[in-house]
């Protein structure tokens, strides 16, 4: 009797989720410490001191009366001015309050702007590897999926590919630079290039196209790589960001809207994101984290955790054999499956207690994803279950796309 | 180019929020003090303690790492568990961490019931007066909303005009009680009646029909008014439950749907909401407060301070030949315009530096609602205004039910 719609989607219910669940389950026999769960990403670095600080400041302020109460539906408008003017510190643009919508995450975000912008039909373009989530945000609002096919080169998006699918229907184009499941950064000449193609596109059908540009990940780039801030590239643009990652905050739904006022119909963009933010049933983002958010925008989560966890689960996978593009931020690894079904894979991997996540989930079979935002001991105590796991391919043969290269 | 359902909405934007503009512009010309802002259900009375004192415990305690992370989409499992007990404990029910699903609000909640349940054309059949906020939460899944028009003697369910209005694409009923914008409670019999009809028509349409109960203002119901507990009633029953105005948290946006295991297709409805309440991007309940109101079960607001205002209120306007039902529970009351054009009603009140909300938001013209959840100095302030209104419509004669009855 549930509906239609939610009767295939319980069918085949996120593989991510099913992951975690089966992580509790084999816990529940081996042990939690012998059970090592890289499926999900969920962070493992407390949050910066700054954010206990900030919560005790503003609940100790007798003056913040009203911290809990509803405010205007986009936010509080102090908020807001900080965060804007954080941003014009950065990367030098000249955002105000009116540009920002604080929503319920990025994933709260995402779906507040597909319901804005998507009529039903309207095409929505990825990259692939791609965030399974988007299938089904682009769906809520009667969207279609369009995939570009992955290069797995490099993991940059395949632009010769991608311009050949816009289309006349084409009305947004979804990014996510750190990418996950790549760690990729999109490189500023990828996004030149991307651009000028929507560019020229727009002119050739007379349209708009949206570039949404999805930003968990912006704060964790490692070795001082820069991330391109899309606005400065192209005009129709709308960033969906989250604290979720950048202060490890993931349970409390806090992240924003940013939407260029250099985009077409931002008036209308705005008083619509508006709207679906209440309709769609977030009302507001929550209130006390947003104050929170506004005291801790210099903050960030400690990067060296995950970056020596980068280094040890890279230097040990390559040692062991398997190929893999070195991450520059956020914190998965899109590492080639020795065998060539992934899901395979990842059922072998399963049997040594190791939890990874089949690429096909991303939208690029032959591959598995590893989070590695765990204890770098979970990672120790891994490493010698991914070699023999490789080794026991080899020897085995079958499938093998080591022994037939 | 946005989206065309998003332009009827900008065009139809949302009265009580437009008023909630109008008020901030009056404050700005006349002082706050001198704008008598009664539009909004947001509450003025502080959180009990025990919120703050909740807040500061979890915060200063080492051992709650891992408080700001993901956790399963359904919520903290200890949170249901313990929710599940306190309900138990009031209702004599039977229901466990199994039946609950933590959600972003009752609004959050009923779209995540409303994505879970309805099918593109199924009909929610609701009473009016009602929370016009039904309307785009139903329209957000393609139902349609189906509303019984209001019996005005007492504003308990026209239930005869209800018994006809259930056809087999009858897939859920919304009832609101404590009411708003009416304060009334839906009694026992009414409960009774209500189920018997479902009950029979179920029977010969062969179909399910979902009782989902809107219950943000249970906890506020006056001289120790009950409030039916709708599952002891009716098998197919869900629940939807805000924290909201039971600790004035509004801007947290928590509450949670339960889900009677007595409801057909409770295993899968259950699957299905946990998915629903990740793929439209809430992902989960914001996660501190979830541990807040955890440990809030037996708090409550101070209800006599809206008590109070109630009466001032209420004893005021009869005094001044206004009509009005005496509400039981809720922070509402709603008069009888007395010229036949609420909104046009309204449009006066404003220039009396009072707003208030048309009846017709609420699919009941010829009332309007006013909010009393503000400072009881601001009710003494706006009594004045409240007299000089019906006098002046009183003795310009125009329109005016008074003078024509």
């Amino acid at each position: 009797m549930i509906s239609k719609n939610m009767q295939v989607q319980v069918q085949n219910s996120s593989v991510i989720r099913a992951m975690f669940e089966e992580g509790k389950r084999l816990a529940g026999i081996h042990g939690v410490e012998n059970v090592f769960d890289f499926s999900l990403g969920n962070p493992n670095v407390e949050p910066p001191e700054d954010v206990k600080k900030a919560i005790l400041e503003i609940i100790n302020d007798d003056s913040s009366m009203g911290v809990h109460a509803y405010m205007n539906n986009s936010g509080y408008e102090d908020v807001r001015a900080a965060i804007a003017k954080s941003i014009n510190d950065k990367f030098s643009t000249t955002f105000t309050q009116n540009n920002i919508i604080m929503t319920v995450g990025a994933a709260g975000g995402l779906n507040v702007i597909f319901k804005t912008l998507l009529n039903p039909r309207d095409e929505v373009i990825t990259f692939a590897p791609f965030f399974g989530e988007y299938r089904s945000y682009v769906k809520n609002y009667e969207g279609e999926l369009v995939v570009v096919s992955p290069n797995t080169i490099d993991f940059q998006p395949n632009l010769a590919e991608f311009k050949e699918k816009i289309t006349p229907k084409t009305k947004v184009v979804i990014v996510n630079s750190p990418n996950n499941p790549t760690g990729v950064i999109y490189s500023e000449e990828t996004i030149i290039k991307l651009s000028e193609i929507l560019r020229d596109k727009q002119k050739e059908f007379g349209t708009d196209i949206y570039l949404v540009s999805d930003e968990p990940y912006r704060e964790l780039a490692y070795d001082h790589a820069e991330v391109p801030y899309l606005s400065k590239y192209y005009a129709n643009t709308i960033i969906g960001y989250s604290f979720s990652k950048s202060l490890s905050l993931p349970g409390e739904r806090i992240g924003y809207l940013l939407i260029s006022d250099q985009a077409a119909d931002y008036e209308n963009i705005i008083s619509a994101a508006n709207i679906a933010n209440r309709i769609l049933g977030f009302v507001n983002a929550p209130s006390l984290f947003q104050r929170v958010v506004a005291k801790c925008l210099d903050a960030k989560v400690d990067l060296e955790v995950y970056n020596r966890n980068r280094e040890l689960l890279y230097n040990g996978l390559l040692s062991y054999g398997y190929q893999c593009i070195k991450p520059e931020g956020a914190f998965y690894m899109f590492v080639k499956s020795p065998i060539e079904n992934d899901a395979e894979f990842c059922s072998l991997a399963n049997k040594k207690n190791i939890l990874i996540v089949p690429g096909r989930a991303f939208g690029c079979p032959g591959y598995v994803r590893i989070a590695y935002c765990v204890a770098y001991k979970t990672i120790e105590k891994a490493l010698p279950g991914f070699k023999a796991l490789i080794e026991d391919v080899k020897s085995e043969g079958i499938h093998s796309q080591f022994l037939k290269a």
